[in-house]
């Protein structure tokens, strides 16, 4: 099944706090506080235009989320970037792959020229794998810079595509 | 001379800020949105603890600044990061090269395990050259990351440096 990808609203947010705790407080995978409240959480992952919001729907349930806008402002705001947190019990059936394939089409869209990620933990090989899958390099890592519960100290990929010129 | 570095106060906003807003307007060496005004760049420059703003002063004049703390909070924060701005008229007297050693003696005390650049502009080989001087290595480079005025797109580097563990 592919998942439904759409704006998130209001509604939302009940399914996707515990998405976004789960990950944040696991700490294997986002460079984010742990302890972040949930009214941070909220402020830091629900975007204002441009930026964007999304949830992907599976089987009518929230299975993930991603966000997605600039990744810096002035002579840095053609370069996009986007973040994709999916419930644990959705993992493995595509909702990551559909939630970036939705911003890379959305980036297009809005005109930015590429996409870029600052810090992909090198020990979530499924994020690797897929980014890989969907035209992102890896451009550089930085060594010992996310302290891992189970590895220790791993690396944090920065990882970049491009967008064809149409 | 050697500057002499001390944490900023107050008073020292009005010398600060000309030298913050000639930077951004440039839109030469800082991916920063060039329109910020005062109260949003001060928001932005002034770190709190256990964050750390400074200001060098030469010749009894604020002739640089720089700011330092975490670069990412939770499993990434024991990489810090830093940034530093010059006066335009105070440029090539090694203010630069004071700020980076001082935030990196302070990082170090701080008990960081090491700095991390995370948008240097390729074409600014003055800081580019001052931070491989000082220990920092080019982990990766975006390309086209970085909109120059005069040089168009230019990418931007990723610099990293290690502290040794004494």
């Amino acid at each position: 099944m592919t998942p439904d990808i759409r704006p998130l609203t209001e509604t939302d947010w009940p399914a996707v706090w515990p998405i976004i705790e789960d990950v944040i407080r696991a700490e294997e995978t986002f460079p984010y506080d742990p302890a972040m409240s949930e009214t941070v959480a909220r402020g830091m992952w629900i975007e204002r235009p441009p930026g964007l919001t999304v949830v992907a729907v599976l089987d009518g349930a929230v299975a993930g989320t991603a966000k997605m806008g600039a990744n810096r402002p002035g002579p840095g705001s053609h370069v996009s970037t986007a973040s994709f947190m999916v419930a644990a019990g959705s993992r493995g059936h595509g909702v990551g792959t559909a939630l970036c394939r939705f911003a890379l089409d959305w980036a297009r869209r809005q005109g930015f020229a590429s996409m870029q990620f600052n810090a992909v933990v090198e020990t979530n090989s499924a994020a690797v794998t897929m980014y890989e899958r969907e035209g992102f390099q890896i451009v550089g890592t930085v060594p010992r810079s996310f302290r891992h519960p189970a590895h220790g100290p791993v690396g944090l990929h920065v990882m970049y595509r491009e967008f064809d010129r149409g």
